[in-house]
């Protein structure tokens, strides 16, 4: 519930491990990872595809996403991932610092890149929900 | 390879049936469908959420994701999908028609509706890739 | 104030007159017009630059930044243009209709393609702020 | 001419000065600037709007787009502009750096919250095209 959010979306692969922790305060669970996108460029000169620039983008999220991404994916997995790009502030021994980063509000494996199984209730043929985490 | 897209992302759940057919002078599968994503607003009135606008989006996806998009959705299933949007031209009965239409280059299921179990290969733990269709 | 909106932007140029009513319920003054956005593909068999796919958008945008618009902008503008995008629905002949559209929600001439003067106050030199409309 | 591009769209102030330089292999003009972006969220418990994250993004543009940026905003000034994210790397001291950049494709003043005059050919009315820079 904003105004003004910069919405972004990554399609590339999680190229950290996924670390997960649980925001005592808030007792929600949290996954954070870095997901890396290979642009790939046309070169006219040798009429062949190459590697553009790269992104490596901080991705956070929360709850049963943060629950359901800590208990699918590993480093390597191809993913798609939409949420809000905002910069994170800290300190650290007393500086003040700040990165980028992104929360996921949705995410997926790309099925380009990978095979799955949805799962369903037997009866209604519906997916599964996950629980709130 | 292109130049001025207008790129679009998706949440929200399949609301037809995936249509798959094979685009024969191409050679290539292609899967069709329509996706709607609900808008929540908060009412200050009433304090609470209410149903906002919605968004009804034709996709088409194409190769491998087309494969991998008919064998694994339904009606009904939550989805995150990312691709390019454009006008669709054609004729029907002699007169021009149009609508607007996304391609999809990247989709999954949107894990915070829905469980999967990621299918990776047995000894290295990658995920299994899907072959060109 | 919304949760789950479907963000969208466009680079191209009005290729439709700029029209202007008041939603006389709301008070609130509304511009509509399209905006055509042309992609560029590279073909690889010719070695140059092709017109690929055309996207043809109705946007709509309201109060100050539609008066903003009307007054600035006439068919063949080069714009660049961020908001919302929804699935329109009315009623014609009894006939349900529907079609979809874009609110613009910030907007401006796209400076790559043209030239601009920024009006400001003299003395503080911020740039003014257009009024309620 | 890429494939699996990062799009991404801002809105919001330039809060830096604008940089103005010559990468002199190319031959380009290269602008350079910060724009903040302000989120606003809807605070339940005291029905009313308060500041949400804040996102400062570090953007570079390039040839006409940086000579039109450069003559027309200075700090302060609102804009709405989209382009792709990329992952800058460099070197200081023998240390690997990197940061997060924007390279803004198409950019303008947001007409929400200021005025302008858009140049036209006396003649044919038609904007007056930046040349190259």
């Amino acid at each position: 519930m904003a105004w003004n959010e910069t919405k972004l979306t990554l399609t590339g692969r999680i190229c950290t491990d996924v670390r997960v922790w649980n925001a005592n305060d808030e007792e929600r669970m949290v996954a954070a990872f870095t997901v890396v996108t290979n642009e790939r460029k046309f070169d006219r000169e040798t009429n062949s595809w190459v590697r553009g620039r790269e992104l490596f983008m901080r991705v956070k999220c929360f709850r049963r996403l943060a629950a359901a991404v800590a208990g699918t994916f590993v480093k390597g997995d191809p993913v798609v991932a939409t949420g809000k790009l905002y910069t994170n502030k800290w300190e650290k021994e007393g500086q003040p610092r700040s990165d980028l980063e992104m929360e996921a509000t949705s995410m997926g494996p790309d099925l380009t890149f990978c095979k799955i199984v949805l799962l369903r209730d037997e009866r209604s043929g519906m997916p599964i929900e996950p629980v709130a985490a």
